[in-house]
């Protein structure tokens, strides 16, 4: 992959046109957020541009993603967005994973896949590379545009609050704000809004957590039986994440989550000192240093021994 | 009380001398990060300004209050900082109350108690006017006064998620992490870190919710026997309140506290339609339209019964 700077990124699709958007699968607010706010300003400067992500994408995010209908035109150029290797590709996008013209991306760990790449590990959200990417192209961004990439940004950070925020970040939130993205319903519906399905699960969650070594692993687990008694879907399950790792001392906070196919699906929080990447990668999963990810294919009881062993060997420095 | 402008506020902080600042009691980041920035930024400019409030500081915000030791000299100008009455004043600061000199504040219910004052409801936090003040003073923020300011910004507003954030809020959080404000660990210890009292307490309060009208109004509850359990503390409680009102479709969230004096307090969190100022305000109690607090000084189902009530009348719209 060719890495290219910022301004040639803005060259780039000011120069070309039929522009075919790539999401990730278990498409986030940032992902989503970067697609289509994307793929609104590409068509306001009168560019063919649709979107394409291989797994349905949340209906709590139709305050923006109902703005684009795609037109279906046969695409000459593919961008892929907030995707760090093309593993996070799904479906129909997965027909596209060889031809990837351009990749704009915050993962430091991207696999540089495409033929071109703008690629910033220190960005909090890839939604703030779009805001700047717009800034440079002198974008008018619109109300729609504007809700799509400051949902980005606010998903991303955990609402301002992860130590990858820079003052840049609020800079740009202030801007998107000003153009009409609506900050207190977007942060309500993200971050203030539970199903009362999700709350029942959250009750069911604490009720299965457990600490190891002194308290500086917290686990906690969902299971399918959970989802069923709670009725919570999918996107109930976004945050639930975060609960271990929130708590006091904990330093490897782990969520596994009992999938139907007979996987187990980790997500692991970590404090500084500890690199979540490295203990997910050993089991052939990825993400950020804070935050990241794998699948055990084994049963629960197993699956759950193996990670926790691969944590304590990390929490001792022993990897 | 005389209405002043932000620059005559600036211009009085500037010409007198032997500040003492008030804070309001059950402290908050907002009113501490206020007082303790106000604190730290009058001394840099070379005038002789204590702190005071009349409840212990909570620990949490040590990263800031440890920079400050009162000195103790005999105060001349007395300033109060988000205190919206002298009804929140308490034990050493209620010496003060008749004659406060000035108020800062950005409680729209403010009731006018000091000699001059500057009170702007629409403003996203009292820190938030600091701030402004602070730049209006040309004073040179450092680090310590950074954090002070840039705590009670995010504390009050639940780290940039509530409707009262404004793109001059995010633009003052970018100024103060330039003057070096932690953001990431400021917004992961007020936000992100719980003990695992907090954590046991929370869990439990969720074993009483209860929905009534159809799920528009979500009630919880924390006992004594609850808090002795857990082992929780004071500040443990800090977010309980806004658990309730978090669940769709809930237009009321009430959080019911048992207090060791036999009165019941209540925390009141209402959606855009419904005033839970207006609410509270039958018991004696207020704060803002989306957030405010009582108590009922009654046994603990009769003082649930007369809340449900006043909630459920307000619901019907016959207030």
């Amino acid at each position: 992959m060719k890495a290219i700077t910022l301004e040639q990124t803005a060259q780039f699709l000011k120069e070309y046109d039929k522009y075919l958007i790539l999401m990730h699968k278990s498409p986030d607010g940032d992902t989503i957020g970067c697609g289509y706010g994307l793929c609104m300003a590409l068509r306001s400067i009168g560019k063919k541009a649709d979107v394409l992500c291989g797994d349905p994408v949340p209906l709590i995010y139709k305050y923006f993603t109902d703005c684009v209908s795609n037109e279906g035109f046969e695409p000459e150029y593919i961008v892929s967005v907030d995707v760090a290797t093309t593993k996070l590709l799904s479906g129909k996008a997965l027909e596209y994973q060889d031809r990837i013209d351009l990749c704009i991306d915050h993962h430091g760990s991207n696999t540089g896949f495409a033929k071109y790449g703008y690629v910033n590990g220190k960005t909090s959200s890839c939604a703030e590379i779009i805001k700047d990417l717009l800034d440079i192209m002198k974008v008018d961004i619109t109300k729609d545009i504007a809700n799509a990439v400051f949902t980005g940004i606010c998903t991303d950070t955990g609402c301002f609050k992860y130590a990858s925020v820079s003052p840049e970040t609020h800079r740009a939130a202030a801007d998107l704000m000003e153009k009409g993205a609506q900050s207190g319903y977007i942060c309500y519906m993200m971050f203030d809004n539970k199903s009362k399905s999700k709350m029942m699960l959250e009750k069911m969650v604490l009720d299965t957590l457990e600490y190891y070594c002194d308290g500086q692993i917290a686990f906690v687990l969902t299971t399918l039986g959970m989802i069923e008694k709670s009725g919570a879907v999918e996107s109930d399950l976004d945050g639930i994440a975060s609960i271990p790792r929130q708590i006091e001392g904990v330093k490897i906070g782990i969520t596994m989550k009992e999938k139907e196919n007979g996987e187990c699906r980790f997500s692991v929080r970590t404090s500084e000192e500890i690199d979540a990447s490295a203990i997910c990668s050993q089991f052939g999963g990825g993400g950020h240093k804070a935050a990241a990810g794998c699948s055990i294919h084994k049963a629960l009881p197993e699956a759950k021994k193996d990670m926790l062993e691969a944590c304590i060997k990390m929490l001792e420095g022993n990897v």
